[in-house]
């Protein structure tokens, strides 16, 4: 178990025991008399950013980010509270830049701004603490089952790459996918038409913030499954492939499974509800493996043998 | 109109243009189907506390200046979301003593913890998101009428002074009041109770966060009225009457009116609903003067001369 995991179940869970709280194990509390859930997500500056980053990009990104916990609920965003703490210094353009950001994605996801609180800091902090609204019905349940098979929406990757090239990492790759690639990890697209879509259908479901490895792990944990991936299936687009064909295999699997920030779903779904999916025309997503019997993640390669991460995803601690 | 407030009606309320949201005028928005409301405070390392700080004080002032949000919304406590961001140093003692110090509180305000978030970060920034409940009522409506009295609940400046002494001023008092100041500052006691009592009463109910004169400037300036307010009618506690007898007036005076922190609740009430404060047994409330035509805060001395408070209270900006 990760050290950010043991930490909120050590400190945390003991205070949290109540329905509301999903066990802190979702990505999001559930308020079943009022159809709502909640979830809240920082970005620290240093952290989740550095003041490179253009602010209308840190403001987008951070409603996305917690949008994307609503679409691994099965919500419909509502609206959201927002905090932020800055030095004095950024008030001005940084500012209007950042609420420029703020405005474009309340229209684009047909957000409501309903509060929050301002501070001065000598770094930068900020908080949306985000509401979606449901119908009685959630993916609250994040446990998997045996024989269930292993589904991830999208293409995985691109953003864990796209953090390694603004890191300056050596990789050498046309302007065009330098840009693609970036731009995946800088303005994620929460997934929230499939989130609800799965409902009823998925086992469980979440979103990719800190890796495939790491959430699957999580999830296998928590219920106590073992998942198998196979490298093969894993999605990944044109601009990974790109960088695939020139990148030591070790480092570029590292980077597609544990570099995280995609904000793709991870889902199961039991074979006799596989049809659901034809059915509820869900498309862009990519079967990577099932669960089985056993304990942790086990990823093979095409063939068939069994290949080691060292990396296994992100973790604040 | 201070910068803060210049800050939030520029850049945000345009945003918020939500009936949730109260116009940003209130401490919380207020959902009516759900009959919940929702309120959102930051504490950074450097602005509201420094390290020096018992971690344990930190949590349940996080936890205090939250429900005295909810206090002055006049709704039940209900739950919270908590997001802390903090060095990997201070995962240990510091984070054990801040969670037994969230654990008392849970306890004391019966309330749940719902959710959160945790980063890695070169300073502390908390965040609490606190819910309440209401039974289809709240003090929405944050303005004042021309007549209405003015009223506060328990002592104010205690807390002003209590920082005073913190930061090392110059004052000279007993050990027994000194400490006691500082306790005041360090846990504020949110007036929940008197805060439900007062709906359908009072005009309008705030919580005294930022000092008197700057919340009633506020209050004032929206309302296009004028406050009027008597310092022989404000109440200060025995121990802030131990200092000043020995500060000079002027600066006693600016600690009491602007200091802030005191979490007290500020309203007014209509004379002809000033009987229900006594069928409703509400006491330790001072009326400390009215609502005329005009703008802005007069205060006056016993002699009806009018003076002149430099600072007007907290703005972060």
């Amino acid at each position: 178990m990760d050290r950010e995991r043991k930490i909120i179940d050590n400190f945390f869970l003991p205070l949290a025991q109540n329905k509301e709280s999903l066990k802190l194990r979702n990505d999001a509390a559930f308020f079943k008399n009022e159809n709502l859930v909640i979830s809240t997500d920082m970005m620290v500056e240093g952290q989740h950013f550095t003041l490179d980053y253009s602010p209308k990009i840190i403001a987008k990104k951070l409603i996305r980010i917690n949008l994307s916990d609503l679409a691994a609920m099965g919500a419909i965003p509502y609206g959201f509270f927002l905090n932020i703490a800055l030095p004095k210094k950024k008030l001005g353009k940084w500012l209007t830049n950042f609420v420029a950001g703020l405005r474009s994605d309340i229209k684009e996801f047909n957000l409501k701004l309903f509060g929050g609180d301002l501070s001065n800091s000598s770094k930068i902090f900020l908080n949306a603490t985000i509401i979606g609204k449901v119908d009685g019905i959630i993916h609250k349940d994040n446990s998997a089952k045996v024989g269930s098979e292993i589904f991830v929406s999208g293409y995985l990757g691109d953003a864990g790459l796209g953090l390694k090239l603004i890191k300056k990492a050596p990789i050498s790759c046309s302007e065009k996918t330098k840009k693609k690639l970036i731009k995946k990890l800088h303005l994620p697209e929460p997934q929230l038409g499939l989130g609800r879509k799965l409902l009823n259908t998925a086992n469980f479901c979440t979103d990719l913030s800190d890796g495939l490895i790491r959430e699957l792990s999580l999830i296998a944990n928590q219920s106590n499954v073992q998942a198998n991936i196979f490298l093969e299936k894993i999605p990944i687009s044109n601009f990974a492939k790109e960088i695939k064909k020139i990148q030591k295999k070790d480092d570029f699997w590292e980077t597609i499974l544990s570099g995280g920030e995609d904000y793709e779903l991870l889902f199961s779904v039991n074979k006799r509800k596989k049809k659901d999916l034809k059915e509820k025309k869900i498309n862009n997503i990519s079967n990577i493996g099932f669960f089985s019997k056993g304990r942790g993640v086990k990823i093979f390669d095409k063939n068939g043998a069994e290949i080691n991460i060292k990396n296994r995803g992100f973790a604040h601690f």
